[in-house]
């Protein structure tokens, strides 16, 4: 047994089972290793922004860790955009970084880097084994680490010699911590908030958008009258009928502000104050008024379940309350094809657990509020805003998940940073729908560069915005990595194409050539 | 005047004149600086590996930094692994970063990060505004730091208040320190081994493989018997009919050894001590003898070029005494299409002044070989190893070299990492060829995996590193990014259409399907 078997023995003991890939040399042992065993599915993806994206979209669907393995600093940094983006998901994730062996870094050769540096960044535990033995007990570690509490990143790096000396065994899986309880008096004092007749606003995020913890906040907002919100780039969010319909904060400060404003106080579950995504000239960094009370029931790493059951429970917020989402059933939209007009063919025809990825950006505050009567289905963000996440992301969703149809949703401009996604999923022939939001432009930047009042923009600075000369051939670009494809021009199109696509397994990519008025955005 | 408007003014003034962009919100207000000045060409590219990758490229040909603007953490991570290329190269280059406002920082916004962390792995100098004013100061300084020597990577991280509160003013270029010469007594030293009669081997990198320094090296060794060789991942590297040809260093340990064991001392120019790309069971990590005398008569941060000039003249290596490469036109190449067909053709058909940009990785060193005798050129090689350089590469030195064709031989699996270059080379109607070697494969892997003894590997080992299931169609890819293409199965094919690319101005692609037999490149 070499230490790369006693590494892999231990990680799938611990009840890893997939490992997306992007290797190189120093981690040939370790790809061997994988190749003896028959209880880890190594995934190729041909780059790590993929390899990484897709594991933070397994573990938003499984709770459980998938295995990357990557090639030195170079390879890790391609993949930190995405890493950036699990961090801020909070999932659980282990990273195997190969590394020179220890006694061939003094020579300084080419692929020489600090690969700790690199690590830190967006890991919560990182460490470097210091032999082959070691690199089988740090996987244990590594493992513990990322499943402790609500999700961590761990980086395990491996120096290559460590992986092909022998090692004398794997170890065991070792105890894992659960999130932390809120406490009782904590809950108490929410409960007091929340009687005392100020004008209150209930703000949810993380683990409080499942399900069962919405069901009882719906309760607790019947009965006391405090609105519901959700965070405004969740990590999964379940949504649809015979859930509870919530309202998202808004992305632009401009319209959040005014909403949020009326409120006295806020009660935050699983997540944190509402601030805008980036500092503006003349807008405040905080949503929420600056005399509003915050009070956290639950943060982002505590339990949210049992803070809300005990809420619930002080409160009086009985069973029956809840309001339930019906279902909506939009009629064929026709004529342009707009945010509207796929939000209404997916609000139609989404199968009931589909998972959402939504990359959209400028399309997807509209399609979010036209899915709410859809059958129910999990919606996927991108949560550090690191663009590039949303096609890896479905990827690894869809891993996690073979027996559910996944939709991503997917602005163009976004799409090309982690293009190379498409390949995987023709591999791996995974059931995901790319709805490709082209509107051959980088939209978005075009409403920031407004909302920054720098001036009236001329045409050289909005080259510098402009991704449509030349215009990017989707139908193309998709099958050049073996993906099949369509073009919906118009409302009437889209419709059909994605009927048909929701009927057929494996990927498709449906180009959808979207009319956007992009100053209506602001209305 | 705001923060944006007086950097970029600096930053011109200092002789900046291409900034490569992946600009976003954070930075609009330098992009609309950069719009506002007419000597400044911003240069749009969809991924910001294609950004570094292109800032350095630019820098090989004409020794200035090209400005690169990113977007926060995440967008500088992106374009780390060709930052990393670029610092293994020493050239020079100015990264600007985008970040949030000091006061948003403590809000934790999504895409919050610590954009230091990220830029100290690979830059020189990094520093942060602390206001407008001081925006513009640093951009004098990062120039500065950029410049002096033989050529740093500096970042800039700015704020985004910064750049549009108001300055006072631009700031003057500061004096750039230029690289350090060599001492008279190291000269000496080395002249004085150069006659002591032991077996002797000169190796040049860096500058020192320029055609002057490689003249004087020519004559050096034509005095000395001491024979020449070049570094194996050159920064740049001028060849061709008319200049001294020189050997690389193998990249295969197993070749490099033998071929060096016979030396008892190593005059190194420009360059460090050659050592193994990475380290493999019962290798040396040294490729020269653990016996043998190294000496340094330039390090690659030191100027080379007076160093060769006086131990030129103190051996009497007069003017006359070098070996220069013949013009030697092979004849068209027919049959199946080998490295060795390509490196025909290019030898046939490249033009003078061409720039070769080489990721041709298990094809380059065939190619290296036949390209000898051809019209005079440049190579550029992948210096720090870190794939997905060659097309980013090839794209800058074009934006540098207008008047110059460029060939990018492009090995497959790695023209994936950044295959978005090709979107910006149809924009900037670059003229590049890029020949892409096709074998549907990580060849190299597949080598590296026999080398590391890793034992017999199994089905599931070697689909980790099988890129051909599916095959992608870079017919269609390339196309879907609006470059032209070809395809070519035959050397006569090959010939032929590469014939056609050199009479033709503009980006083209010709995908080599190329017959490579992996076990013959231990032979």
């Amino acid at each position: 047994m070499n230490g790369a078997e006693a590494l892999l023995k231990t990680l799938v003991d611990a009840g890893l089972e997939i490992c997306f890939a992007n290797p190189g040399t120093s981690e040939m042992h370790l790809v061997t290793a994988i190749g003896k065993t028959d209880r880890m599915r190594p995934i190729l993806c041909l780059f790590e922004g993929v390899v990484t994206g897709a594991a933070d979209g397994y573990a938003r669907m499984t709770g459980t860790p998938a295995v990357t393995l990557l090639h030195l600093g170079p390879g890790l940094a391609n993949g930190m955009a995405n890493l950036h983006n699990a961090k801020k998901a909070r999932v659980p994730l282990v990273n195997i970084v190969g590394d020179h062996a220890p006694y061939h870094l003094p020579y300084n050769a080419p692929l020489t880097s600090d690969v700790s540096a690199h690590a830190v960044i967006n890991s919560s535990w990182v460490e470097t084994s210091t032999s082959a033995d070691d690199l089988a007990r740090l996987g244990a570690v590594a493992v513990q680490q990322a499943r402790s509490g609500i999700g961590k990143i761990s980086t395990l790096i491996a120096p290559a010699n460590h992986a092909w000396e022998p090692a004398k065994n794997s170890y065991p899986a070792l105890p894992i911590e659960p999130p932390p309880e809120v406490t009782s008096e904590t809950v108490e004092t929410v409960s007091t908030l929340l009687k005392n007749e100020k004008k209150t606003a209930i703000v949810l995020g993380g683990y409080a958008l499942r399900q069962q913890d919405l069901l009882l906040a719906s309760r607790i907002s019947a009965r006391t009258g405090a609105p519901l919100f959700a965070e405004t780039f969740p990590t999964r969010h379940q949504r649809g009928a015979g859930r509870v319909n919530i309202t998202r904060v808004p992305y632009f400060a401009e319209l959040a502000i005014p909403v949020l404003s009326e409120f006295e106080q806020f009660i935050l579950v699983g997540t944190a104050t509402p601030v805008a995504f980036f500092a503006y000239p003349d807008t405040p960094s905080l949503l929420v008024s600056s005399k509003a009370v915050v009070t956290t029931l639950a943060s982002p790493e505590e339990k949210t379940l049992t803070a809300l059951t005990d809420l619930a429970d002080r409160l009086g917020a009985a069973p029956g309350l809840e309001t339930i989402q019906e279902r909506v059933v939009p009629e064929v939209p026709s004529g342009e094809l707009t945010a509207a007009a796929i939000g209404d063919t997916l609000a139609a025809l989404l199968p009931e657990h589909a998972i959402l990825s939504d990359e959209g950006i400028t399309c997807s505050a509209e399609i979010f509020s036209r899915t709410a009567g859809a059958a129910k289905h999990d919606t996927l963000t991108i949560t550090g805003g690191a663009i590039g996440q949303g096609l890896p992301v479905s990827f690894g969703a869809a891993i996690a998940c073979p027996d559910r149809k996944v939709v991503a949703l997917q602005a163009d401009g976004s799409a090309l940073y982690t293009m190379q996604s498409l390949w995987s999923m023709a591999r791996e022939n995974t059931d995901v729908v790319i709805v490709l939001l082209n509107n051959n432009s980088y939209a978005v930047l075009n409403i920031e560069l407004a909302r920054l009042k720098a001036g009236v923009p001329n045409d050289k600075t909005l080259s510098m915005l402009d991704i449509g000369h030349p215009s990017l051939d989707w139908q193309h670009i998709a099958r050049g990595m073996k993906v099949s494809t369509s073009r919906a021009t118009t409302a009437e199109e889209f419709h059909q194409q994605f009927a048909a696509a929701m009927n057929t397994h494996g990927p498709h990519l449906i180009e959808a050539i979207v009319k956007q008025d992009i100053a209506n955005l602001f209305n």
